[in-house]
This record gives structure tokens, sequence and C-alpha cells, in this order.
């Protein structure tokens, strides 16, 4: 599976500025990061008027924005996605996703705290917690790191999240937007048998990925979904 | 393949107004549509300063925000995609794609008309084209829409490009971001092959969607890439 590491903490108490410095001292490192910010409050995800914000409301599944500087994707009709379902869609072949605000997952977490920015510590956040990084000691049970030296707090996810995962999973299932794990056993005969398939095809020599989808129409159409 | 119908025109000729009504009108009939603009000249995704953007600022291959409103996607770090990847990566599971803005491309095109609105109608973008929306005629071999009948418009492309395609292909093969075609047979072997492969393990059972994704890290591993 995708490591997958959230940040919490109060608002105003620098998780955004952490995740700029985990984000930025990751890359140098080799990995490939993925962000996902859960804003549970926001109402629109586009600016209302702009071309992809029109195809949206006018019932588009998808309305997609292509520049030089990049590629925005809105999704609007399905509602809020399902963390696991934002994985599987945009972030499968990353090495590390780093979330901020979904609070209740459990997953692994670093609580992030200043005393300047006021706010009662979250000390409830107990589960999952990995790291503290905040400029006064708190109650915890967790390795405490300074603001100052993210490099540390960047050595601990390494160690803790990211070692030995470089040659991460090589075949991935996914079925109905849900990953089905599947045992070292099975990776490597559906790594075998999936090369056998598709190597008489062709115009197919070494690559890096590889997809094959599959869709069952009569389970839900178009027009039923 | 996902048919494509590009809408040109002049800047200002109602090109949005046209795929406002065309999504709608699909949309009604139960077709699944996304869209793609192309702004060649846009230099920013996100708006700066917001979450998302300085997540890709500082590095991230993407940023997700999720909302109740839908989810939006920001791939900054790839620069400029292809249009055959950004149909892989965001539009592969739906019925019709509209793009606005990719000229020189080969796809079936409509091209819009105003004569309010100025400018030169557009008399050389013959190649593909499928229809003409205009208040005025024009010299072109392609059937003339007026403006007022938006579901004249959709009857002929539902006619020209969709029907037939309900039961669109059912497995689909990419191979580092391209898309390879399968003949029925070869679809028919590998739905049955991977109906197979699946189906001794836990937790499948009838399904609308399943991926099978192989990634040969020997190949471009992470820091590589």
């Amino acid at each position: 599976m995708i490591p997958i590491l959230s940040i919490v903490g109060p608002s105003g108490s620098g998780k955004t500025t952490l995740l700029e410095a985990l984000i930025s001292l990751l890359r140098e490192r080799g990995y490939r990061v993925g962000t996902v910010k859960h804003a549970p409050h926001q109402k629109s995800l586009d600016q209302e008027g702009k071309d992809s914000w029109r195809h949206a409301q006018a019932g588009a599944e998808v309305a997609v924005i292509s520049t030089p500087a990049g590629t925005g994707v809105f999704q609007a009709r399905s509602g809020e996605m399902r963390l696991d379902e934002v994985v599987e869609s945009y972030l499968w072949d990353l090495d590390l996703v780093l979330v901020e605000g979904y609070k209740e997952e459990r997953f692994p977490k670093i609580l992030v705290y200043r005393r300047e920015s006021g706010g009662e510590p979250p000390l409830n956040r107990g589960e999952g917690l990995l790291a503290v990084v905040s400029d006064v000691p708190l109650p915890l049970e967790a390795p405490l790191f300074s603001w100052e030296q993210p490099v540390r707090v960047v050595d601990f996810v390494e160690e803790r999240l990211l070692k030995g995962k470089r040659g991460r999973e090589r075949v991935q299932l996914w079925v109905d937007g849900q990953r089905i794990p599947l045992n070292p056993f099975v990776q490597d005969l559906f790594h075998s048998m999936l090369r056998a398939m598709v190597s008489p095809l062709k115009g197919i020599g070494t690559f890096r990925r590889l997809s094959l989808r599959l869709d069952n129409p009569e389970v839900a159409g178009p027009g039923q979904s």
C-alpha cells in the first residue's frame, strides 16, 4: 500500500508550512509525493464563471483544464470522494501521500503546534501519533521535533514509512475504487501473466507502467450511475 | 476508443455556451460527458497562496483538494500533458469527451460562429468538420444548425458519434500513457483471463470496474523520473 501520513494541528499552527518543507525535502531525496487537503466546509471547487466551473455546472462528470503550467481536474458530480478513491484515482503511482484535515482517520500522524498560534494543543490525537513538531514540549508519547530542523522530521518519516518501500508493490488490483491486497506470490503470478498476455501485441516493448481496465457496463452502465 | 468532439470558433463566438447546452442535453440522455479546455497561455493553474498551489510549488507531483462540492486535482510538475494522457488519466470511463482549444488536432469538430461577435469565420477548419452552428450561412461543406435548437445538434452528435457505442469497449490496455488498440477477439480473451485471474481472490463478486496495474520501477524508478 502507498503510505499515507496525516498532518494534524490547530488552525494557524503551521501545517501547510511543515507540509511544504516535507514535500521539498522528500523530493530532493527522489520520492514522488502527493498531497490531499480535506476541506469539508468549502462550498465551491473552482472559481465561479470560469469555463471548467461552467462545464461542471452544466453536468460534466469531469472538467479538465490543460495549461503549460500543468493540468487541473474538477470532479464535481460525484460529491465528496472517499480518501481511498482519491488515492486510487489520482495518486496510485506515488511513493507517499501527505494529507491534511482527515483528523478522524487512522493514518500515522504528525501533530504540529506553535504556542504563539494560540488554541489548545490537541492532545487527544493519540491514535497513530508518530511524531510531534512543536516549539513547546507536549505531554505526548511521541518523539518531539523542533520547527528549525525539518530535515530531522524527514529522516524520521523516511525511516518509519519509506525504508524498504522503494521496490514498492509492482502489481495493484483495484475493484470499484477499492484496493484488493495481493500477497507477493499472487503479485508475481499476475505480473508474469500480464506480461505473457501483452507480449504478443504489437508496439509493446519495455514499459514503465501498464494498466488493464475492465468495464462491466451491465452492472451499472451509462445513465444508471 | 472514447469519442472526442472538438468545439472550435473565434473568441466570443459562444463555444462555452454551446458546450454547456451539449453537456446538459447529453447528460439528460444518460451519457457521461467529460470536458477538456486547452489554455496554452494560462500561466498558473490554481490561485496563488491557496494550499494546493503551495503544495504543488513545493514539489508535490499531484495536489488534491477534497470538498463536499467535489474534488480538485492539480498536476503541476509534469508541465503540459498530451490530450491522450489526459484522457487516459482522468476521462477513460466516460462516453464522450468534449474539447475546446485543440484546434490543430484531427478530431471531429463543430465550428461555432456569431456575426455579432465579429472576427472572420475560420473557414480553414475544414479537416474533420462535422457540423456548423452559426447565425449566418457559411460556405462550408457541413450541416448547418441554428443557435436556437441545440437539441438538433445533440441528435446529430448522438447519431454520428455515440450510436452503437453504449456497449463500449470493455477492456482497455494502456501502456505508458498510450492506449493500445485491442480487437474484439483479444478483448474477449483478456476479459475472460482477467475474470479467471481474480475470481479466486476473496472479496471480489460482481463489479463495475476493475483495473490491474503493473509498475516496472526498474525502467524508471522513483527519483529518475
